[in-house]
């Protein structure tokens, strides 16, 4: 870990050191997430274009001189297929969209279906390199299912902390992956509490959002593959949905960090997209504060579907830095995004896995993206994780007798 | 197209013109599907380790010396990323399991989560190539769900028929891909006559299992795939689940090409893994006969649920052919098995998708595989295409009041 320098509180800048476990400053608590610092120029050594370009490791690992992982981080881990996932150049959609170009990131192709996987990659590899011998999160979603995915590639187990209200379909992945999970008699707060303590008590390593340092490192690693799937051009706009905004931060991260080490020559602007009924940060970016205001959470997109975001501080920081803004979106539009990218591009997200596509929608309607500028859209999660998302989404099917009349009725040939 | 000689009755062996459109034997019928029969020392020509070795294509694109595309055919075509599915070395749990190497290959990691893709892409693609203006499928699974994402990728229309008491939840994908589907009012049999007649009235392309020519030879690239991600050697034994029957007579034809093209050296055995609900092929198999007996279908693996196997012929053949057998497993073998493989290796199967393994686990008790052995094990669709399958599978949450006194309790730590 040569090229790891440090941790920086995001929030009053404080530096920490980075072996060890350590997850937020201990001055400012949970609004200071910690971010890790690198020695570039050490890793300029080591990551160029010349050197990807005669990497045959088709997965997030290419990436490894930009992870915050020792050289000898994945011996023993037989590692799940992370990342390098589809970047899809949508030439039909963006032609009736009216875009210059449009790049589809399709990331609901990894292991357990979302992104959270570069993240629970990272995290599972670094709970193995420190020793430890089980891994715990909070989460009813998609980080609750990558994170016991990757615990059983690797052999350790993993505790999941729920409310009790989470629906059974959502845990069924969590306990076919052996997970051991504590449906909580209490709010969605109280088992993210109740799984720090515990974390602390039994010596889990904690992959819990915004509390673990080394999550958005393993999210960061999809902008560098959107530069270099593009031959290290850079989109004018990446769009993403938002929640809790680590995913977005992240991003913001990796495309700076390929600037800094010379694989582009530009940076994008980031535009973040979230449900009108979950939208803390819109709200935050438009007051100009960074101080968020709790409204309950009510979106068909459960995976974005947040009161108070875990690393809004951060989302909204990269956000302004990067020269872009947040947009909302109703809930039919997420829909009727989910059921428009489907049949034009034949990726099916899950509803916030189209909430970037619906604010894609939302902004060629308000003429607020560059006219023949070229945009990168994320697609963050499977359509298959929420088949009732897709059942309110889709049309009906056609009742028909057995009979070529019928058909041909309603083909409208006679 | 100067690779392909031809097409070939499997059962009467006559041989017909691979160009245009032709679907089965017109002397046999459905039991004469036709074979794709190619010209190997012009393929020698062109596939060879060292021209793989360079081909920098992670997809079943690599193979697209022995698929019967013309040179134009993906022009045009914004293809899904198909194919080129990790290969895992379950080193623990050949390990637990007593098994000299195990490999694992992984297609539900496929663009719509199954094996079929693979076929798909080749049905789309020769749709494109033969100017065909929309694509039908009967199917209420898999296939369908997968003709209805290729069909959108490629931007034809997808009309698919299904019968009427198909669960609204596995048509949900097909109608977000924007497929026409056709509720018909009668059976399976009934849905897939009116398909082939819709098809031949209407001029659509028809990828229903086992008429069209071209699916096997999609799916054969799964066995040059796991040659080639094991450097060429060749497992022992090749474990597969079997419904009609398509999937491992291709993957046999796989094998047997490689071999011919001077890609490996000695060809595995195929052993076909059916549910005890739905056994047509052991059965005709321990009976030594190619016909087959109906039995209503009862099994919880419903992508492999099949009474009578539309391509039985071939995958007895190749079965034997190769020194294989074929073997039953029970449902709560089925449903161990998805549980056991995704808390040993982090891959969560659907029901069929794990019953291969469930046939591992039963040869194992029995003694019938090679000690110290090399075994690759298929796993062909994702757990998260059926979350009622999981669900029975899955064990419970533990129900806990939010102290980490409960906690305690439950580890059992005083």
């Amino acid at each position: 870990m040569d090229h790891v320098l440090g941790l920086s509180c995001v929030n009053c800048g404080r530096e920490f050191e980075a072996s060890g476990i350590i997850y937020h400053c201990d001055i400012c608590g949970s609004r200071g997430v910690l971010d890790v610092i690198y020695d570039y120029r050490l890793i300029r050594t080591r990551l160029s274009r010349a050197k990807l370009a005669d990497n045959r490791d088709r997965s997030m690992w290419r990436y490894m001189p930009v992870l915050p992982l020792g050289p000898g981080a994945m011996a023993g881990i037989q590692p799940l297929l992370t990342g390098f996932t589809p970047l899809y150049n949508a030439g039909r959609l963006a032609a009736e969209l009216g875009l210059g170009r449009l790049f589809i990131k399709d990331d609901s192709r990894n292991p357990t279906g979302s992104l959270k996987d570069r993240a629970s990659a990272v995290a599972v590899a670094k709970a193995v390199e420190l020793g430890q011998e089980a891994v715990c999160a909070a989460s009813t979603g998609n980080a609750a299912s990558s994170l016991a995915g990757f615990a059983a590639s690797a052999g350790i187990p993993a505790f999941i902390f729920v409310p009790k209200t989470a629906p059974e379909a959502k845990l069924a992945q969590l306990l076919v992956f052996g997970a051991r999970v504590f449906a909580v008699d209490g709010t969605y707060d109280e088992a993210f509490e109740l799984c720090l303590e515990a974390a602390r008590e039994f010596g889990w390593y904690n992959r819990s959002c915004a509390i673990n340092p080394f999550l958005v490192e393993g999210k960061k690693t999809l902008a560098f593959e959107i530069c270099e799937q593009m031959d290290w051009e850079v989109p004018d706009v990446v769009i993403m949905s938002v929640g809790d905004g680590c995913s977005i931060a992240a991003a913001w991260k990796g495309f700076k960090e390929a600037h800094t080490l010379g694989l582009i020559d530009r940076l994008p602007r980031m535009v973040g997209v979230q449900a009108a009924g979950a939208n803390p940060l819109t709200r935050a970016f438009a007051e100009e504060t960074l101080e968020f205001t709790y409204r309950r959470p009510h979106t068909v997109a459960d995976s974005i579907s947040v009161g108070i975001p875990r690393n809004g501080i951060r989302a909204l920081r990269s956000v302004r830095e990067s020269g872009g803004f947040f947009v909302d979106v109703e809930d039919h539009e997420i829909l009727s995004a989910m059921t428009r990218l489907a049949r034009s591009t034949g990726i099916f997200a899950e509803p916030a896995g189209a909430t970037s596509f619906a604010g894609l929608n939302r902004l060629m309607v308000s003429g607020s993206l560059p006219a023949g500028g070229t945009i990168a859209l994320t697609v963050t999660g499977s359509g298959l994780k929420d088949v009732a998302g897709a059942m309110a989404a889709a049309p009906q099917a056609t009742q028909i007798e057995p009979s070529l009349l019928a058909v041909r009725e309603i083909m409208g040939v006679h």
